[in-house]
């Protein structure tokens, strides 16, 4: 019997889960469920169910796990407290300050559901949040960094996009090496916001368009921009198809410590990564934490959860016994 | 209310478990037990009783949570599960071959009991083993790597000690960087044992030595050194204590894989430690996971855990809200 899974959602999102229960020998997936006119909207995986987001509640006995793949702005604030009343859900909210909020609002909803919810999974928040907590239990006395990139931002490519004159335009965050290297001769150094990152805007402008006026708005955006070294490329549609079009990232969690009676040894614990495909190894994250909700409410737990509380041995499809004789 | 440990054995893990200890202001040393006599056993904590290992029943219920430093050849195997009737323990027991023999008789005394024990904890099994673990949940299709070094090896260091004409040793395992950029290509390359690591000797010999021999029988010791390049260089004792006395350590864990419908993007998840002290390191990481035993035990559970079985929040001595606030 493999876990059934609805994608609530069909963006980048949506169908990297699509393509990551593909991967997933003991998951299928049942349904897909959109705001548009399910006519309209044409998957990958024959024979599934292209459902309306107003019909969801019909399915309540069909699907095992909901994994929303909506934006955290508008979109999981509103949806995964609702639709936790009636599913197992697993959301990536990912606006840090509003976490706490998020929390309470869909932990309530799970537990008068009986039910298990899961907030905030994908890499970060998620498996970068992982990385600072064990990394910060095993040298409480020590100092976190967190790069992000070589990658595509999505909040500030739009921001670009939003620039009069400007077509298109993608931007990139990239961490600077110097500063990397710093942090991992386990100095401890103060990073300013500038030391750590540099920007990069590859921009689209309308024929005509008064260019120097354009960079300087780009550079000068408060918020966005104004605290980092920018450099931006004006550069043709063509270009930026044939060499703009992926949505890699990832990033760096590393922390320095100390140990010993007098503090006199250094340690370095770092987790990277880089992805190809920014949506597709979230997805691929969250399907794995869907087993882990799944398990968990099979075990008889409710309520909220998130990668904070789920034994590592639920991601897994293996017993505990093969992890331990084979992964251990 | 403090965390109340005790050390069973004390060499070089059991001085940083001691030295970690004073790094958790919620955790106490309460004693220490040696198979010595006790009077001999100088510790660096005032106040705390140094105890001999017969002794040990007679604390039962005076420490909350008793780690075991011993070795994993012929200690921990019989220790482990006669402890584990008393107390709530941890150890660090690294013979993978044999930790699915060692959770059996560690499960049934701590089952028996009432009781949670902890086994396998450290970086090697211990992170890297969660680092494997999570990696390869998250990219089903994909390749696991793990490198170790540099680092001092004490099993080949004793090795080289044991051969005829040889006063003292260290030997150095070290990971090719070309191998190590080939797996971080995502190319998935099959590499041999000696494409992975090298190992780098240092060895002070008795005056008048073969030094010709001593260098023929390190290179072709089976198991040991056969399989890889290995480089030796004699040395004055000086030299030894000068350059070589530390005891450092680290390694990589890297998983790449693919996603997307037609597996068109590849991968990276990395995790990397530098470690100046391998014992100190492996007595931060136990320390962290000994507080987990401790309120995994005060939640009701019981029977024998690894690193696989404890939510990660367990961990740290922050509660939920904090964590999803601050690290999330």
């Amino acid at each position: 019997m493999k876990i059934r899974i609805g994608i609530f959602g069909y963006g980048n999102l949506g169908r990297g889960i699509e393509s990551a229960i593909r991967q997933n020998p003991d998951m299928e997936l049942v349904a897909v469920f959109t705001r548009r006119n399910p006519d309209t909207v044409k998957i990958s995986t024959e024979g599934v169910t292209v459902a309306h987001a107003d019909d969801v509640k019909s399915f309540k006995d069909k699907i095992d796990v909901m994994i929303l793949c909506g934006g955290s702005a508008t979109d999981l604030p509103v949806q995964t407290p609702v639709l936790a009343k009636d599913f197992t859900v697993v959301d990536s909210f990912d606006t840090h300050a509003k976490i706490p909020e998020h929390f309470a609002n869909v932990d309530k909803a799970s537990k008068e559901a009986g039910k298990v919810s899961m907030i905030s999974v994908g890499w970060d928040p998620g498996m970068f949040s992982l990385n600072r907590l064990y990394a910060s239990c095993i040298l409480p006395e020590g100092q976190d960094y967190t790069f992000w990139g070589k990658g595509v931002s999505q909040g500030h490519s739009d921001a670009i996009r939003r620039i009069e004159g400007v077509l298109d335009g993608k931007q990139y965050t990239i961490p600077v090496e110097s500063a990397l290297e710093a942090v991992r001769s386990g100095s401890e150094p103060n990073l300013t916001t500038r030391e750590k990152h540099t920007r990069e805007c590859f921009v689209v402008a309308e024929e005509g368009a008064d260019l120097a006026r354009i960079e300087k708005e780009i550079k000068e955006m408060p918020n966005y921009f104004a605290d980092y070294d920018t450099t931006v490329h004006f550069i043709s549609h063509d270009e930026l198809k044939k060499n703009h079009s992926g949505i890699p990232h990832g990033g760096f969690v590393i922390r320095t410590g100390k140990t010993g009676l007098n503090k006199e040894n250094t340690h370095v614990i770092e987790y990277n990564l880089k992805l190809d495909s920014n949506p597709e190894f979230t997805a691929s994250v969250i399907t794995a934490f869907a087993r882990a909700a799944y398990k968990l409410e099979k075990a008889g737990e409710s309520g909220c959860k998130t990668v904070f509380d789920i034994p590592p041995a639920y991601l897994s499809a293996q017993s505990p016994e093969e992890l331990r004789a084979h992964l251990l």
